[in-house]
């Protein structure tokens, strides 16, 4: 079965009022933002410099390189977002700031299609000596990304055309060939990019060397030792990674422990293997190979299995901003980094590509309305690099814990996050539908349009709904003749009823997840989906030791949690009784527009000694919980997803 | 009230079969294989060379320094312990290889007095130059702290001359005069040291030194930055603390970011706060220093009523083996080192001579029968340096939780624990008994005897008892005349009795925690002590997050645990109802005799979801605990102390 995205080119389109907000936020405040970033115009945080190296590049300024040796991403990221959001927004001042950014890349490009601002400026002759550590494919992948983007939508050729410069060069670069670096990056990413680049000018050598990067990948002898040793005879400066090197994670750091088809267990660095597993993904379907997509599954079994937390974050360690060990999810000292989650989206994705399960949805679901926009405030102006689960006030002094900040921060010396969930929530609609040759799967509601063509049948679907706070969808229908409509019902709803133009239907006919109606459609038929909404109270698997005895909060896909502003401090002390009932309501002024959940509760009494035989006093209290994402919008403090149960 | 403790010269006799077991294993089994260590004859474990680096020195020997700079320390709380182990176990073989290896420091020691391998070894010219990182003052109070134990068991001067000598060339150094230096020690440990080397040798000058080293520490201008740029200016080889100096903790690493009579609070590495508090405690009562016994009390108060685990294990971070915020009390990721639970044991001793208030005895017993001699297996051949409460499957793979061993050691490359222990074990009865001018004060019930005068009448105890397994004392008088025995009535202990010769007292004469009989005594009065010893549990204070909704199960002293040998895996699993009753009995064979512990618990059955609204389905299971000091003895696997209870 060949699967597709319906994604492109305006075929869906938003007017839901939770996503239309976010997006609206992406457009008006973050793109702007970002762009005062880039170009070092913020006042009081960290200079960013990107712009600033390219112009440098081109002659067009003096100066040194600044910033990581990932810097050019950010723009790229930047581009990417500028191009989706181009979609809903036409903004010509924008589009022309693109086009100016896009043009000074161009000049920026070297004779033979290079395009790296860092090796260009910083070690001019030793380019490709540092797969390992310096990102340089990294950035090619993204800019590769952003250049695909922006040709769709905008149709101009000219950053595809500069990126495909650059691309000839890396293909006659890599490869098994004789004379060619047999190498891969250290962070995955041109992979995927390479991916879209095929989708995008259907030109077979993009997907190949895609596919030859996907599959060097661990092979031995391992590239980065001979690398390695090279490197220590041109005698190109060292990095952070010389000592402590892969945080004595091995290989397995960038996975390339192992050649990705032997791969069963996540390890690593959790945004390296989010990019690799979708990249896998996305080559299995595009050469149809049943081999890579088992791999691809197991590695899901057990991401999704025994190392997510209930956010869609991952990470349990900031060593190696790492996967630990099955079942190791500590919720205060975990990386949970916003790119991870918003990786694992991506990763989501392409396995709902490769097959329509809802288990793929229900974690791409998990992860958009919670680990992802966690990263960032309502105002779209602060961002988390980090999510913890859990915010205390005994962590302030931990100097092993700085990684987890307490409040978001205006911007990040290594600013990867900002910009990635920003091209996330800019192309949220291109996550909503699948479609193979005769069904349309709706995989997110998402209030709006999406327009294609099912059979040879033209065929447009209008949601209208207040998801995720209300479980009512209406569906109309325009188009006539006979062709597969197939509707996820989320993993968490225990209770759905549907109707078609007022008839209600048994949810009889389910594939994998989605309840399927194959009939003659006529324009104006009217489909009716109810989803229960109950609170409902989440229990981890006894094996994660740390959540044991506590119980979580989630409505629909929305996982709640308790805020000191709430409910004082001390939010370890409180105590949910297995019987109280949880009230939801919605408060409009509140935080854009909530559902809050309220409830009564217990809170152990202050005490004196650290440990004595009388049980705590538990006394009443009341308690308030708010959206996970939307946590730290009002005031800092504690916050705690899992509360303990009595 | 001027208090002394009555620990010399065997006045103290051990005939309990908990501590004579413990004391048997060290002379026959610890101190000669840590002699073992120190001499390089351990198959498969760290080389020691300790011993060798004084030969090197001594020009008996020929080739480089090797081990940490403190390694002499290994040297002398080796004999320490053999000093101490000598009042029991009197072993004319043992005291000659003591007495040459004195004999070799006497000739490796330099002409003017000064006494270290290292720096005679390694930096000949360089003494005196890093006080803060090399140990120097550290390893000499050790040897000083050495000799004299062992010139108060043998008599023999020659050890306690060499080190009245090194003390000399000290005094000569250090100080507030002009032309001398103004530093102390890093580490604190010569503090104590010197306040012994005054009791016993009656000579206030060490005193006074003890008194200059705790008053300067802290003082500004700070003595470290001024050494540090003294050092540079020398080309002083550059130290493990040069990068990343004092663990990003600051001055408060080694309690010298204040002077002491300003510090309120526990901080930096807790070893060294141990050595420091002490040391400040034994000051205040040798000088009668209400203000520094206040500072003394409020660090106290800090430590035992925020920082404290519950086995007595102090540092809550590997980051500098630090105390961090209060209630912050990790139990997987902690540090809880053998020695600070050893130090807060030194500790406590020094708040009872100060004060005999039954909340240091309750604190030093839960130490010495939990988080110290969790240190040593059974047969006394391998070590933990950190002690969890906790060891989970899932820890194994996880780089930043290297320390937590999950088996105890042979030996360590820094093996400042094993001896340590050691010589505490060895001198167990030292901390049993206090005494003014008209009473004795019995905390530790240890079953043996004391010979003292109290008001002028000599008088002996002697206690008899199955302690900690059982509650019922009873104690014998020697002696004839009024004079006042106060007995601690545990702070555990919820129910006790008394009486004397049969008749049944009210225990209604406590004095902080004392019960004090104050009367005419007759040799064969008998007193007869019975603590009631039901199992129970303990809850933390509700400021201890990780904690919350778990219980911990202790009988008098003695903290249980769950180990994976006796409960299967998945501990956090586990459920111990409310109601449950738990019974204790005596298992003769087990672990060298314990009393271990049963009652009918639940399990969360195995699940394949990471989250789920199904609570977990908790099937009826026997748990099994036994005491924590005894855990990892017959095999490794999963431990913990906190249950969840439902």
């Amino acid at each position: 079965m060949e699967l597709s995205s319906v994604n492109n080119n305006q075929k869906v389109t938003v007017e839901d009022a939770f996503w239309s907000n976010y997006k609206q936020l992406v457009a008006e405040q973050v793109i702007p933002y970002q762009w005062k970033a880039l170009n070092d115009q913020l006042p009081d945080t960290a200079p960013s410099h990107a712009i600033e190296n390219f112009r440098i590049v081109a002659g067009e300024a003096k100066g040194d390189y600044y910033g990581t040796v990932f810097q050019d991403s950010d723009v790229a990221k930047w581009l990417e977002t500028v191009a989706y959001s181009l979609r809903s927004f036409p903004d010509s001042e924008l589009e022309e700031a693109a086009d100016d950014v896009i043009s000074l890349m161009g000049r920026a490009q070297a004779e033979d299609g290079y395009l790296n601002t860092y090796y260009m400026l910083v070690e001019p002759d030793n380019r490709w000596t540092n797969l390992r550590d310096n990102h340089e494919l990294y950035c090619a992948g993204h800019l590769v990304e952003a250049a695909v983007a922006y040709y769709e939508t905008t149709g101009k050729r000219a950053f595809l055309d500069i990126m495909e410069d650059y691309v000839e060069l890396i293909r006659s670069t890599f490869g098994r060939e004789d004379g060619k670096l047999q190498g891969y990056p250290g962070h995955p990413e041109i992979e995927l990019a390479l991916l879209r680049l095929f989708d995008t000018t259907g030109k077979r050598e993009h997907l190949e060397l895609a596919a030859y990067f996907i599959e060097q990948r661990g092979q031995e002898p391992h590239y980065f030792n001979m690398e390695k040793e090279q490197r220590q005879s041109l005698g190109a400066p060292s990095t952070w990674n010389d000592e402590n090197t892969n945080f004595r994670l091995g290989y397995a750091y960038m996975q390339a422990h192992l050649p990705v088809r032997q791969q069963q267990e996540a390890v690593g660095h959790s945004v390296r293997a989010m990019y690799l597993y979708a990249a896998m993904a996305y080559l299995a379907r595009r050469t149809d190979d049943a081999e890579l997509q088992a791999v691809c599954d197991a590695l899901w079994d057990d991401v999704t299995n025994r190392k997510m937390y209930i956010t869609g974050g991952l990470g349990s360690a900031v060593n190696g901003e790492a996967f630990t060990d099955a079942y190791d999810l500590p919720n205060d000292s975990m990386y949970c980094e916003t790119c991870a989650s918003v990786g694992l989206v991506f990763w989501a994705k392409q396995m709902l590509l490769l097959s329509p399960d809802r288990k793929y949805a229900d974690v791409l679901e998990r992860a958009i309305y919670n680990g992802t926009i966690s990263g960032m405030d309502l105002d779209g102006k602060r961002f988390f690099y980090v999510n913890p689960l859990e915010v205390n006030a005994y962590q302030v002094g931990r100097k092993d814990q700085e990684h987890v900040k307490q409040e978001r921060q205006k911007w990040f010396a290594c600013a990867c996050c900002p910009p990635n969930l920003a091209r996330l929530i800019a192309s949220i609609e291109d996550y909503a539908y699948t479609q193979s040759k005769d069904t349309l799967y709706t995989h997110l509601y998402l209030a709006g349009t999406v327009q294609t063509t099912i059979d040879d049948v033209p065929v447009k679907l209008k949601q209208s709904h207040q998801y995720p706070w209300e479980g009512s969808i209406t569906i109309t229908v325009e188009g006539t003749g006979q062709f597969r409509l197939a509707f996820r019902i989320p993993g968490w709803c225990q209770e759905a009823t549907t109707s078609v133009n007022g008839e209600v239907l048994a949810i009889d006919d389910m594939e994998q997840g989605y309840f399927i109606l194959d009939r003659e459609w006529t324009t104006e038929d009217r489909i009716e989906l109810h989803f229960q909404l109950p609170v409902m109270r989440v229990y981890s698997n006894p094996k994660i030791g740390m959540n044991q005895g506590q119980v979580a909060l989630q409505r629909g896909p929305v996982v709640y949690c308790l805020e000191e502003v709430d409910n004082g401090k001390s939010l370890a002390g409180l105590r949910l009784p297995r019987e109280s009932e949880i009230t939801a309501a919605f408060e409009e002024d509140l935080l854009n527009g909530v559902v809050i959940l309220e409830t009564d509760g217990l809170k152990a009494a202050e005490s004196e000694a650290l440990y004595q035989t009388d049980s705590p006093v538990l006394e009443p209290v009341r308690l308030r919980a708010v959206p996970y994402y939307a946590w730290c919008n009002r005031q800092a403090g504690e916050m705690r997803i899992w509360i303990h149960e009595t």
